[in-house]
């Protein structure tokens, strides 16, 4: 089967990173979709030094691409409201599937947009909208489909959050803060869209509107932003048990939906409570199923481009797949699965915790150590806690080898005179 | 158009919560899936006290159902796997979409079963087999299919994570805690599944096989459970800045993956260290999207139903749609969408945090809290902090109230002589 040819417009941070995805990820992606996708052309005034392009038609008018008779899906990376929105009207009249990841343009445009796709019959997709790379769109609009949602609240710029982190963490002010962030490339030059929460709005519009079904109505949402936010607040905050967050909430109440962005004080052992710097979750509330969570990276050239691919797979198995088949049930196309092997456990790689109990005897613990060195074991550390009845319980923590030899050192351990118990042991992962 | 006509086989905790969940949500279900959907028979040797099932035909005989011609979606929710596998695949070999809940099931006999349902041309779906009511499978095998992915970790046995979570608040032994969890209902008469973690397995087998590829291996999968895990153990892991954890853990290595289930020491600072009681964490690590995690209720009667019923839902949106259009823009019908109309916000409810910088002179605190009582705002908390150049910043935490009725004390208080600079109000949420 021929590929599915991608034009991809805009190459800056999020064009740059799908770009790069697609060609990293090839094979595993069109095991997954079922069918090659190939990008066609680039529509962009300039390279981004951190693709390779070459072999790949560039150009500078992105109509071009939007227009191009040979592309099935136009991918719109360009960002912004007027020109955005001619681009993916001209490709949809062109009858071209597209994938954006532009909040902006789906908030204020897409009540306009979804209506001319549903004409000409194309897909348009746009789960890298919202909270980068986490699929929260495809887990509120198919995964809780049997629930009546009772409301939302997120996290959903990174920006802001990393501002409000670091102010915590070391107690500094917002401007003080803020300008480490532009020199960081976390903010804009004109950070007004992510500190003022015109960004947090245009994605809590678009997740009012799936979670409620109501129209998007950006213009209603309430919104105000970080940057009266003090040092002092901060601290206030802290003391009274609570964070200060900045959120997008949507909740369904008996006189409407409530649709607003702002600073907001949440306890600190609340889950949102304690996501930090630019990461970015949504909590959500539904009749059915209680609480979910979705964390991840809500911005950056890849986590984006996973999003955007993602949704670029989605309209490929739709266009490839029999209706019955359009996601493989273990993801990857039957006739793909992989041969690699499941991994013997002995074979695997981890550190661990062991608790031993041995008699108070000198000795015993030269004689461990000495097992453990010859087995070629490094100890991180190694506690001795109170005697119990004569017995000492011995805690060790190793640095990460390979399960066999801590099995034979773990026997070597277990035939000594003075180790009375079978030794505990748990493997220990720095997630 | 017609409703699509379901048989749930099976009415203990999921079942019943399927059912429900179907009657209650009917309506907003169905302006999500673009068509009604019907209960036409339930097959059950009793009924369920907590569902009103009165005018749906029920059989004790469940292949009656499987095999029933006006049936066009099978529920297995029957469990265990011989009398499950058959019942699948008779409703498969009759033509019926299958949605199941049952890990033990897929884990075992999937890829016998996969293969029956690609010949005949019909949808298996089994988000319900794995952390409950968290669309993780949908999010792996679709939201993330653009990445390799590395590892994948999770919190997946909602019953070990109680025990534990016990262990450590209240240092507790495991036969103790154990024995609570029975009598709570979290956890079976015969509690080997969960303890000893071949529950877990069955979930991260599958998880595994969307994630890398791999047909299904569930005999090859490393179990331990935690029955060995003494109080000792988890104060120790304590003591060192760990937290004891029962993982599923798959991670993609040079010489195979790695399918493991067992105890696992993490940092107390990590987000699954940090999931509590019965809940169902999972964390994925893939090259593009960095780590996302997806959290919520891993097991229930509800919090299951709401994934059976996502499923019933994506197989009814693919059987109505046309294939441009199987997920609405904005999850509901074009068609289906609601008036509600958005809150303004000054209607919106919530409590407050205040502050305000008075000048350091009697009575100036009790003028302010008048005004409050008299708009009829209740005050939680009061603190006044040092005095700062003739100064003092004073903190309130209001309880909840209408946001005008705010809007009128603040002006009033801004109003006062004595205080000096714009009050800061930020609000309060517990989420």
């Amino acid at each position: 089967m021929k590929p599915v040819k991608v034009g991809i417009c805009g190459l800056g941070t999020v064009g740059g990173g799908t770009f790069n995805v697609l060609k990293r990820n090839a094979e595993e992606i069109s095991r997954r979709a079922g069918r090659s996708i190939v990008v066609e052309a680039i529509g962009a005034r300039r390279e981004n030094p951190d693709c390779d392009t070459k072999g790949t038609h560039i150009t500078a008018d992105i109509f071009e691409v939007a227009r191009n008779p040979e592309i099935d899906v136009v991918v719109e990376l360009i960002g912004g409201y007027d020109i955005a929105l001619e681009l993916v009207l001209t490709a949809i009249e062109h009858g071209k599937h597209v994938v954006t990841a532009n909040k902006a343009l789906i908030a204020v445009h897409g009540n306009e947009i979804f209506e001319a796709a549903q004409k000409k019959n194309v897909m348009v997709a746009f789960e890298a909208s919202v909270a980068g790379g986490i699929p929260i769109i495809k887990a509120i609009r198919e995964g809780l489909s049997a629930n009546k949602i009772n409301w939302l609240a997120g996290i959903i710029n990174g920006t802001g959050n990393f501002i409000l982190t670091e102010m915590r963490d070391k107690g500094r002010d917002f401007a003080d803060v803020l300008a480490e962030a532009q020199a960081l490339g976390y903010a804009e030059a004109d950070p007004t869209f992510d500190v003022e929460g015109i960004d947090a709005a245009h994605k809590l519009t678009i997740l009012a509107s799936l979670a409620f079904g109501i129209p998007l109505q950006f213009e209603k949402a309430y919104t105000e932003g970080i940057s009266m936010i003090t040092a002092e607040d901060v601290q206030y905050a802290e003391e009274l048990g609570y964070r200060i967050k900045h959120l997008g909430i949507s909740r369904r109440t008996e006189n409407g939906v409530e649709l607003r962005v702002h600073p907001t004080m949440i306890p600190e052992k609340a889950l949102l409570a304690n996501v930090h710097g630019v990461m970015n979750a949504v909590l959500v509330d539904g009749d059915a199923v209680g609480q979910t969570m979705y964390y991840g990276a809500g911005a950056g050239a890849e986590p984006t481009a996973s999003a955007v691919v993602a949704d670029i797979v989605d309209v490929v198995r739709t266009l490839t797949a029999d209706r019955d088949n359009r996601v493989p049930h273990l993801a990857f196309q039957p006739g793909s699965l992989s041969e690699t092997p499941v991994l013997p456990v002995e074979d695997v790689i981890s550190a661990y915790y062991l608790r031993l109990n041995v008699n108070e005897r000198p000795g015993v613990l030269a004689m461990v150590t000495s097992i453990l060195s010859e087995s070629g074991i490094s100890i991180d550390a190694i506690v001795q806690k109170e005697t119990h009845e004569d017995q000492v319980p011995v805690i060790i923590l190793t640095q990460e080898v390979q399960e066999k030899q801590m099995d034979e050192a773990i026997a070597k351990i277990e035939a000594l005179d003075d180790v009375n118990e079978p030794v505990t042991r748990i493997r220990v992962e720095h997630l």
